[in-house]
């Protein structure tokens, strides 16, 4: 699966950064080459949430440095679901926005649900909406948008010349936004998928089969180096503050793995920060620059 | 698993005929408990081909039974796929209609996607509408109807008294029809699911890990008792003609499994025919009726 698979020095690092900032070319290349259209992203960020405004104003700004536009809406905490939802019909119907993100979560009673469900399914740039998530499950329907971390993890993969095809995965989580359409994108990638979760027995010999580990759980580091088969690929897609003294911040970021154990055994690993998170926006930027291209090709016909 | 686990003489019999008479008998006291509502499934029957008019006759003939009101559409093998969905466009409109079964496959030409997208989602008893899917993919998001026959491998697992949650679950087959939707079905009775398919390499040993094996592939007896974890529970989904010398029609239905063997490894199998089979109208029935409660219950608020 790679060079260093069968070596006892320490695996490599897929670098989530330098691949997501080739992507991101590749799109600033896509949006300069349309004549017509301007990409557009629209943001929705109800309250007051600092990691939401940060993770927006990130968004904004990789628009910007991609040459898209974007369209911010800010409404308060307080905000009824139906001021949100109003807000949302008046992007589906605004020709300028070409993708919509409402940054979860959304404040405390709000049905995010039945938020998302309002979004067109042609701006689903998220790939949250029910029918996006059907489409993808099945096979020959193909989605209008996957969603970005999955999407993102794939990437990853591909362009570390990672062959899926045929090999076992093992996809620790089943969450609606990660742990489930992984899955499914690396069934359709041809993968052997196996999905766990808190109710998996004996979770460490199952992840010891496979070839390729996405960890999806928001559990501190609890991939072990003893869960893997070697030579593996593990992608991580964890994100957790873990304390560390000796930061200014009294924190550091760790994922889902043991970083420094794994690359004992694995062949190719994510770290965290700087492998993953950067793909989440790559992907965002890229459904919408699709997005914008396709209204471009379906206004020439 | 069973009491049968640890024996050295032959697994038992899960009987499809007999839990489904048992659910038809369920579904029957519901429906003569409703007061202002008779169910009603509308099947759509395009051409000539003979067994899927069997198929509709059977799905007719079982409503009755249930107490269940039945409209039937036949349309030419010729109509055009405008035909198709303006009938299925009058009977999303008709309030005696609570349930509507178009029977696959359509003739050539049609585009089955097209046609099955236009059931309106509230009377999608088959389950495939991509809304319903991926309402069934994501957790915390109650599909309206879950497909019958995966709904039916279900409730034969669970009327025989197997325990899925925390048990490894391997599905033989990935298509929309069944592989897919069990495989989330079984992930949402907590079950770690391997999803296996044409890729996969070396199917046995994986089929091996399986407590509970879901055969759906469409190859005649193809799963061989040494695939099998001594003790498991079988669910073979398959249905094929075996050339058969000594039968009047020169052959007779046998599943994915071979059967004979499989008995000798396995705790509970499940036959074919008599197995999953009569499972998939009763579920059809037991979705139609659950619409009608619906609407009943709706009404009275």
């Amino acid at each position: 699966m790679s060079s260093q698979e069968e070596n006892d020095g320490l695996g490599g690092i897929i670098d989530g950064k330098a691949i997501a900032a080739e992507i991101r070319a590749e799109i600033r290349n896509d949006v300069s080459s349309l004549s017509s259209v301007i990409p557009g992203l629209a943001t929705v960020l109800v309250g007051e949430r600092k990691d939401s405004a940060t993770y927006v104003r990130m968004k904004i700004k990789a628009c910007s440095e991609c040459g898209m536009e974007s369209i911010h809406r800010a409404l308060p905490a307080d905000a009824t679901e139906g001021d949100i939802i109003a807000v949302v019909r008046a992007l589906n119907e605004d020709a300028c926005v070409h993708g919509i993100l409402v940054q979860l979560p959304l404040p405390d009673g709000i049905n995010e649900e039945n938020v998302l469900s309002e979004i067109s399914i042609e701006k689903d740039v998220d790939g949250f909406h029910p029918l996006n998530i059907g489409k993808l499950a099945m096979r020959g329907r193909e989605p209008l948008f996957a969603p970005c971390t999955p999407r993102g993890c794939i990437e990853l993969l591909k362009r570390s010349g990672v062959e899926i095809s045929g090999k076992e995965a093992v996809v620790v989580g089943r969450s609606n936004i990660v742990g489930l359409p992984v899955s499914l994108l690396l069934m359709h990638e041809n993968a052997t998928v196996t999905i766990t979760h808190s109710r998996t027995v004996d979770l460490a010999s199952v992840v010891r089969r496979a070839d390729i580990v996405v960890a999806a759980v928001g559990r501190t580091e609890m991939v072990k180096a003893d869960w893997l088969k070697p030579g593996c690929v593990v992608i991580d897609v964890g994100m957790n503050s873990k304390p560390d003294s000796t930061r200014k911040s009294g924190y550091r970021l760790v994922g889902d793995v043991d970083f420094e154990g794994c690359r004992k055994k694995a062949s190719l690993v994510t770290p965290v920060p700087g492998g993953v998170g950067p793909m989440t926006i790559a992907m965002l930027l890229r459904n919408c620059a699709d997005a914008a291209m396709k209204c471009e090709k379906s206004a020439a016909q």
